[in-house]
């Protein structure tokens, strides 16, 4: 029987990349037995490496500055004999200024699972020859048939709703048996999942989400892959993953990377420890899985035109190597959007996984932005707490002072939940009121801000103990009962909770104070925080005032006078009401005042 | 009626000192109406400044490097004639080993109130011409009658305890009208309060603690003075304090001073709003005031010979004053230790405040210790919480593990009580194995350890509501129904923690890993948690194990083999048992074993 050659990947590369070197993994039955030959002007193989495993080479190429866009052949021989020959393509990088722009504090950030948002294509909801073929819409666990054709037809009603980026969560191939849904699991590092589309319609998604003046962000997992990944299957060599003599699962301790007086044991665990059987946990220490994954990243990137980049599990990828990744990454595209999930339970905590040493470790992360946790509990803590020394809106209050910690702050991605967490309106016990608070601070605060899916739709449940976080969009598929996407199929109070988000959404969109301005803070008193938003000298600073306490307060604005004094009168972002005075401001019980101050 | 020269101060000085300078405060009635002369070799009146009270002058003397020890005369003289003369005296600097030796993490401190410990001379119970001359001791708000005597009389004690340093709350004049017994409202920063004895006293007290092998640390107050101070009754100039168009508090919030987001009304609100009515709050921006202080401080260091200052409210001061004042204290005395109070609320908040630069904040505050309230309520919750994924026994190890937020961690005052919160004993609930676990954490975690008076004999009781905590240490006074300083006058209980607090604080004193070792610890795992302390290739590793569970548990050490393969045995320092093996260690339910690794 002839050999095969499975794959090349990266299958293509670009011309005038700020990196000369590329290094193809060459995957194939015994191809290691094979002679490797390749011809074009300006492209050396510098070296083949042959590892463990006689189905994989591993060609070192370097690509002189100069290089032209083109095809050439790579040719495998045995004893002279042309055996196998693989074209390899070249291509121009595309410039285009819509394309990697960067998600910044301007932007509001939708999370959504493709496979619970919108089936738009029915076809591809079971796809042969796949190892999961089943779709149960009434389980959390199976497919749901959700995709990018429906995202795709939803751009308008994100736009509509004043979300300016869109994060799904991972779209390539996740081949596994069970629970293939969610995307975390990846099986093939170069193929979207089919039951999504194709890698032709991701790059037309990303094209036609920055023709409405929207952005993507791209989730990518470091850390680990499924077991359904050839990579596991025919493991290239012993050290492509983390090995235990017996299954060792991380600790899920953040702790052992940045403490001073870790163990070395305590910190392999949570490093090289599995995150859960299913996905094994890549050896980034070993340079042929560096390669591997830094390429791929670039290459979806470059492919598509991504803006931002979300890091699936950061605290528990090899530091070292996740900082050099940054700066490769940051070197091909200035101007990409990074920022890595960080669950943890300390400010100081996330601040040490940020770059710019602002802590005393050692070394740099050079990470620019993580998920704030910390501040999402802390505005739980304000809206459910009750005051105390350091509880209730202190804790927001505090939190915030711990601001230094960071480099720079506005690179923090602040949310309320994600697919991983009980959701916002639960949280808040489905009050409206405090919804609302909640998202008015959330979307005046410092930072990126960042929902998720149906929170403007009231969307609800807790995490534990059914996933019921995860649910389809109601009106995402044909037939569905009702559909939310539109005004008459939400209730009346989806509507007010839908009317009041894109009322704050679109005002954020046109605050250069919220957008990019800087925040000042005053330590609480009497039951009100009082916090602004303003560019130094500009016009239209915004005042957010919370009254915790459950009356009605007349708040003198005196002590605000390094904010207030260049201005006599204030809009009332979210009712529209003109305030012609602002000495003394009525604030309603329990309730968030967005205030633009003229 | 003559001229009247109230005081110079400070009174005399040294020659050889690091900085040539030295401003003399004159104080008396129309000072400002003479003029001023002095004539000694090397010594310069550089120049005399009138400020806004004419009943002040200072001048700014320059001491040349090589000036001779003597005494020469400040000659005041109006229309040439001499009105006044003051006898100014430069010493010769006193050379001993045993002076400002310094206190590390090598000591154990002892915090006591000189009022509450002993009484030594019943002659200064009660001393005409002060404003308070009530003795009550059965209220917390009188004075009581202790003095630097009672000390004094008890310093065999503290040795046999395993105590190597005292800290006393301040022992300077305070002549209050009321609660003049606490310290910290001082009236005279050149003076030992008369009821506590002399400033000839406090020096033979000191030279008398080095004889005996221990240290002092001296008390001090830059942030306050108590209104009965001739500067507040007599003010030199009106920015000497700070001063508010109508009395305002501090917000004793300590994040407007590191807060990227304060306002600046908060930031002085914090830092110059004033502590309590009766405690002016010193301008430390006004240049007299920062010498006044700075000057009295170095006086009393070199006049006395004192290891360490703590340095109370530490955040209340101004910040660059601060910095620059730990630079100048350094540049006299290199090894003389200093910490600041500091009771906040985050470790980041802590580390803040310590010097290094470790976060990112743009200015060094050059202070090397403070002491670690998030420690303490990290251990109460070890001792008293229930586990969780952040709390119980994993809130003391997370704590632990931001300590990369400081330079150096070893200079943390680490306590678990003093004299402005409830005792140790009470908020265990009086329950004698908890005591033991704290005690037992308390003397082998990281940092210098400091215990509060009558902590050995399970003192007890809570701040609120009644200021118990600063009850006499029973036997101090002659006639005391018990005298708890010797084995007879205590219950079996309470020599049971008596014995078990000297057994560690001794066994602390000759071990070099408890005294200059690194730390490791172990995330905690099935309720236990281990950590070690070692010296890198030494003898003697000290291994702890906490048990937070109610059942007896056998701990497999395998985990710990970066710590214990050098080791086969141990022994239990505590109940003096030999461990013939260390590969399982049984750990009684709710315990805390100290095992010396051998």
């Amino acid at each position: 029987m002839a050999q095969k050659l499975e794959r090349i990947e990266p299958m293509s590369w670009w011309v005038g990349m700020h990196n000369p070197k590329l290094q193809l993994l060459v995957h194939g039955d015994q191809i290691a037995s094979l002679q490797v030959q390749l011809n074009y002007p300006g492209v050396t193989l510098k070296e083949v490496h042959k590892v463990e495993n006689p189905n994989y080479l591993f060609l070192d190429l370097e690509i002189a500055a100069e290089t032209k866009a083109g095809q050439f052949p790579i040719v495998f021989t045995k004893e002279g004999k042309k055996k196998l020959s693989y074209t390899y393509e070249l291509k121009n990088r595309t410039q285009s200024a819509s394309r990697v722009q960067g998600v910044s504090s301007k932007d509001l950030i939708y999370l959504l699972m493709p496979d619970r948002f919108s089936n738009g294509d029915s076809k591809n909801d079971v796809v042969k020859g796949l190892r999961e073929t089943s779709l149960n819409r009434d389980s959390m666990y199976y497919r749901h048939g959700g995709d990018i054709q429906g995202v795709i037809n939803h751009l308008d009603y994100l736009k509509d709703l004043g979300i300016t980026a869109i994060w799904m969560t991972p779209e390539i191939e996740n081949d596994m048996q069970h629970a293939s849904y969610h995307g975390y699991a990846a099986t093939d590092h170069y193929k979207i999942d089919p039951r999504y589309g194709s890698n032709e319609l991701y790059k037309a998604y990303v094209e036609k989400v920055h023709e409405k003046g929207m952005k993507v962000i791209k989730d990518i997992v470091h850390n680990h892959i499924g077991t359904g990944h050839y990579q596991f299957t025919d493991l290239p060599m012993k050290d492509w993953l983390n090995q235990w003599p017996v299954y060792t699962q991380t600790s899920y301790r953040d702790q052992p990377v940045m403490d001073i007086h870790a163990s070395l044991a305590d910190r392999k665990k949570m490093l090289d420890g599995w995150f859960v059987p299913s996905m094994p946990d890549l050896n980034q220490r070993n340079p042929y899985v560096q390669n591997y994954l830094t390429q791929n990243h670039i290459w979806w990137v470059e492919y598509a035109g991504i803006d931002g980049l979300r890091l699936d599990t950061y605290p528990y990828n090899d530091p070292e190597y996740m900082a050099d990744w940054a700066l490769k990454i940051k070197a091909e595209f200035p101007n990409l959007s990074i920022f890595g999930e960080t669950l943890v339970n300390a400010a100081a905590s996330q601040a040490y996984f940020t770059g710019g040493n602002t802590v005393n470790r050692g070394f740099d992360t050079h990470l620019p932005g993580i998920t704030d946790a910390v501040l999402k509990d802390a505005i739980y803590e304000a809206l459910n707490g009750n005051p105390g020394w350091t509880d209730g809106i202190f804790r927001l209050y505090a939190t915030l002072a711990q601001d230094f910690l960071y480099k720079d702050v506005t690179g923090n991605v602040i949310f309320m939940d994600n697919h991983d967490m009980s959701r916002f309106y639960s949280m808040v016990k489905e009050d409206l009121g405090k919804y609302k608070n909640g998202l008015a601070l959330l979307l005046t605060l410092r930072g990126i801000p960042q929902v998720y899916y149906g929170t403007e739709i009231l969307m609800k449940n807790y995490s534990d103990p059914d996933g019921k976080v995860r649910e389809d969009f109601p009106g995402g598929w044909k037939g569905d009962k009702t559909d939310k996407f539109s005004a008459s199929g939400r209730s009346s109070k989806e509507n007010e909770a839908f009317d009041y988000f894109r009322k704050l959404a679109r005002f954020r969109q046109n605050s250069i104070a919220l957008q990019s301005g800087k925040m000042m803070q005053y330590v609480p008193e009497n039951g009100i925080y009082v916090y602004f938003r303003y560019v130094e000298g500009a016009e239209k600073p915004v005042m957010v005032i919370f009254n915790t306490e459950d009356k009605t307060k007349e708040l003198k604005t005196d002590r605000f006078k390094e904010r207030t004094a260049a201005f006599s009168a204030a809009s009332n972002v979210l009712s529209g009401a003109t305030l012609d005075q602002i000495k003394t401001i009525t604030v309603p019980a329990k309730s968030v005042l967005v205030l633009e101050l003229k």
